[in-house]
C-alpha cells in the first residue's frame, strides 16, 4: 500500500486519524488491524472490505484468510463445525474450509465422500452436523494450497510426518495454530509441537488448548479455551476463528505454556484415576489433583523460563486439569487399572478400540526426561505415578509416597 | 530459667551450643524449641522432659499444652479422635483433652454421658471411636479452665456468645485455633472469625481449613489440610496436634487467607451445583470452577492486604475448592434448586434437618458486601450466583453472564 493510497483514503473517509494494526501497512492484512480500531472507538474506523476495495492493486479474495483444518477425528470434527460457521460470519476470512481427511473406508465407501455429502463425519462424530462450507480432501497438498491459516488437529505422533509431507507446499508467509496435544522428548529435555512445526515449515504456531471435552463442545454446552499467541494480532485473529457464543476463548502471549499444560494434565488424571480406583474420596482425590498441579507448573518452569503465572489460571491451566481428573479417559483407564488389576497396555485394547492413551505416553516421556536429569526426587507425585504404573508400586503409594 | 540453668544443662549434655526456639526463654516453652532443634541437626539437641526435669522451678506438668476443643458435632468430633490421639504421641501435651459438647438428650440420656461412656459420639459421628483421654463435658469453664490451647470447632453464628462466656474465664497465655468456617460482615467489610476470637479474648488465634469432607477422614482416608499461623513456633506446635499419617498438615503465615478460603468455596460450590443441575457437563464446571476461584483470590485480596498467594495452592485453596464442588453438599442443594425449582429455604428444611446451607449464607454476605461498596460488576460470577438463589434469575444465566 503506497503512501498515495493512505492520502486518498483519509480523503475520500474525511478522517484526520486513520489507525493501523502495528505490522499492518505492506502486509496483508494491510489496515484491517480490527484490534486497534477496535480499541480506540473514537477514531474513524473503515470496513475491511470496502478499504480492500479501494487498493487498485488487491482483491477482495487475496486478503481474506484461507483456513485449511488439518485432521478430522473427534475434535477436529467439533472444531470444523466452529470454524467452518466462524469463517462465515467474519469478512477476515475465506468462506470456505478445506479439511484434510485421512481416507478410509466406511461401509464400502471414501470418508471424504461421506462427509461432503452428508455434512456429517459418521465415523469420529456421528450425529452432528458440519457446516456446508467445510470441504474434506483426501489430498493434504490440495487442501493447503493456497491457505494462509493452517489448524493442526492431529494425534502428536503424526506431527513429523505431517510437515514432512507439506514442505514446500504451503504459503510461506501462513500461520498455523497447534491443537495437538502431547510434545516430543529426548535425554535434553521436552520440544513442544508448535515448536515441531514452526521449526518444520518456518511458520509462526500459535496453540489451543483448554477445558475441552470434544462431546460437550459438540453439544453446544459452555466450555471456555485458550489460545497461547506470539503476538496480538495472530491471537486475536486465531480468537475469532474459534470463539462462538459456548466456545469462549481466552488469549494469553505464551504458545509453550498452553500446549505443554494439555499435555501435562493426563498424568494428573491417571494419578487422580488410582485414588478413584481406590475409592478414597473426595479429599485424596483433591489432595492428588492440587499436588499434581503444582508439579505441572514446576515441571513446566524448569524446562522452559518463559513461561507465565497466569496461564495456570487460564482454562488450558487449573481448569482443564479439572474437567480431566473428573471427565476425561485417561482418569477412567487408570480407575479400572486399579479395579482390574490388568495393565495398562491391556485396558487400551480393551477398552479404546486400538487406540493409545495419551496420558500413559506421556507419564513415560516425562519419567525419561527427570531420569535423565536425575530430578526424579524434585517430582515424588510424577514419580510415583509413573512407577505404580509401569513398575509395579502398590497403587497405594500414591497417598504414601507424598511428603 | 536462668543462666546458671542452662549453664549446668551445657556442663551436663557437654554441648556446645544449645539452640532454643526465639522467644523460648523465660516462656512455658523454654527450650522445647523443636523447631530450632530439628533444623539444625548438628547441633545437640535435648529432650524435652529430661530438660524440664533439671529445671528446679519446673514439674513436667506445668509445661504441657491442656487442650480445650469447644465443640462436638461432626467436624469437632473427628478432630476429637485426631487430637486425643496425638497428645498421647507426643510429650508437648498433657495427655488429656476436654471436650465442650452442648448437652442434650439422646435417647433420654445425656448425650455427654453416652460420649464418655461409648467413647463415640453416637449422635454426630456414630460408629467411629473417640479416644479414651477426650472426656466431653457439658460445662464450657470446666473445659477451658488451666487450658493453654484452645480450639474452635463450632458454627460461626455461636462465637461471639461463645467468647462472651470465655472471657475472664481462660489462661491469659493460651492460644486458640479456629476451625470456624465463615466470618462476620457488616457494610465496611468482613471480619474474620479468628479476628473475632482474638478481640474478644485477647489471645493468638491460628486457622486450620482444607479439602476437609469430615466423614472421609473419620474412616482415616488421606487427607491434606492447612494451618494458618500467627508465629512459625505457634505453626509447628498446631501441626504436631493435628497432624496423622492419613491427615496431612502444612502450615503457612496467613491466618487471614486459610480461613477466607474456606468460606469462600462455598460460594463457588454452589454455582457448581447450578452447572450440575443444568446438567452442562464437565466444561461448564471446570469453567466456573476457575472463574470462582479467580473471583475468591480477587475478593479475599480486595479486603485483605496480607493475603499470600502461595495460600491459594494450599489444600485450603484450590484443593478445597475442587473436593467442595464435587463431594460437598452445598453443591449438592444447588443441584436440587435447579432440578427442583424449590426455594433454598425450601430445600434446606427437606434435606438439612433443620441445618442452615453456609454457601447460602455467604453468598447473601458477600453480596451485601459488595453491594454496598458499589462493585457488584468486579465480581461477576459471585454476583449471578446470588441473582440466581434470589433474585429469581434463570439459572442457565450462570454460563451466560460470563465475559
Amino acid at each position: 500500500m503506497t503512501q498515495n493510497s493512505v492520502k486518498r483514503m483519509i480523503q475520500q473517509y474525511r478522517c484526520p486519524i486513520i489507525v493501523f494494526a502495528k505490522k499492518s501497512i505492506n502486509s496483508r492484512y494491510f489496515g484491517l488491524g480490527s484490534n486497534c480500531l477496535l480499541k480506540l472507538p473514537y477514531y474513524k474506523t473503515i470496513n475491511f472490505v470496502t478499504l480492500s476495495n479501494i487498493s487498485s492493486n488487491m482483491t477482495r479474495e487475496n486478503v481474506r484468510e484461507k483456513v485449511a483444518l488439518i485432521g478430522s477425528g473427534n475434535w477436529g470434527t467439533v472444531i470444523s463445525k466452529i470454524i467452518g460457521n466462524n469463517v462465515m460470519r467474519y469478512k477476515e476470512f475465506h468462506q470456505e474450509v478445506k479439511m484434510w481427511v485421512f481416507e478410509e473406508k466406511v461401509g464400502g465407501r471414501n470418508l471424504t465422500e461421506l462427509i461432503n455429502e452428508k455434512h456429517e463425519n459418521v465415523k469420529y462424530l456421528p450425529g452432528f452436523p458440519i457446516p456446508e462450507n467445510v470441504k474434506a480432501l483426501p489430498d493434504l497438498s490440495e487442501v493447503v494450497r493456497d491457505a494462509t491459516v493452517l489448524v493442526f488437529c492431529i494425534p502428536h505422533q503424526f506431527v513429523p510426518k505431517t510437515c514432512d509431507q507439506l514442505k514446500g507446499k504451503i504459503n510461506p508467509k501462513a500461520k498455523a495454530i497447534s491443537l495437538v496435544k502431547g510434545f516430543e522428548t529426548d535425554e535434553t529435555g521436552i520440544r513442544p509441537m508448535s515448536h515441531a512445526i514452526s521449526e518444520s515449515l518456518n511458520i509462526p504456531v500459535c496453540s489451543l488448548s483448554g477445558a475441552n471435552i470434544a462431546n460437550e463442545i459438540a453439544e453446544e454446552h459452555f466450555s471456555e479455551t485458550t489460545i497461547g499467541y506470539n503476538n496480538l494480532e495472530e491471537g486475536e485473529l486465531f480468537k475469532k476463528l474459534f470463539e462462538t457464543k459456548y466456545f469462549r476463548v481466552g488469549i494469553i502471549d505464551d504458545v509453550v505454556g498452553v500446549q505443554l499444560c494439555g499435555a501435562l494434565k493426563n498424568v494428573i488424571a491417571i494419578g487422580a484415576g488410582f485414588v478413584d480406583g481406590l475409592k478414597l474420596g473426595e479429599n485424596a482425590k483433591a489432595a492428588i489433583i492440587r499436588i499434581g498441579f503444582f508439579e505441572m507448573k514446576q515441571f513446566m518452569k524448569k524446562f522452559y523460563g518463559g513461561i507465565k503465572d497466569e496461564t495456570f489460571f487460564e482454562s488450558c491451566g487449573i481448569a482443564d486439569v479439572i474437567a480431566t481428573c473428573y471427565g476425561g479417559r485417561n482418569r477412567k483407564v487408570a480407575e479400572k487399572f486399579v479395579t482390574t488389576g490388568k495393565s495398562f497396555d491391556q485396558l487400551e485394547e480393551e477398552l479404546l478400540n486400538g487406540q493409545k492413551l495419551q496420558g500413559t505416553l506421556t507419564v513415560k516421556e516425562i519419567h525419561r526426561v527427570l531420569s535423565s536429569k536425575g530430578i526424579n526426587d524434585e517430582f515424588k507425585l510424577f514419580t510415583t505415578i509413573y512407577r505404580i504404573a509401569f513398575e509395579g508400586l502398590p497403587p497405594k503409594s500414591i497417598v504414601e509416597n507424598i511428603d
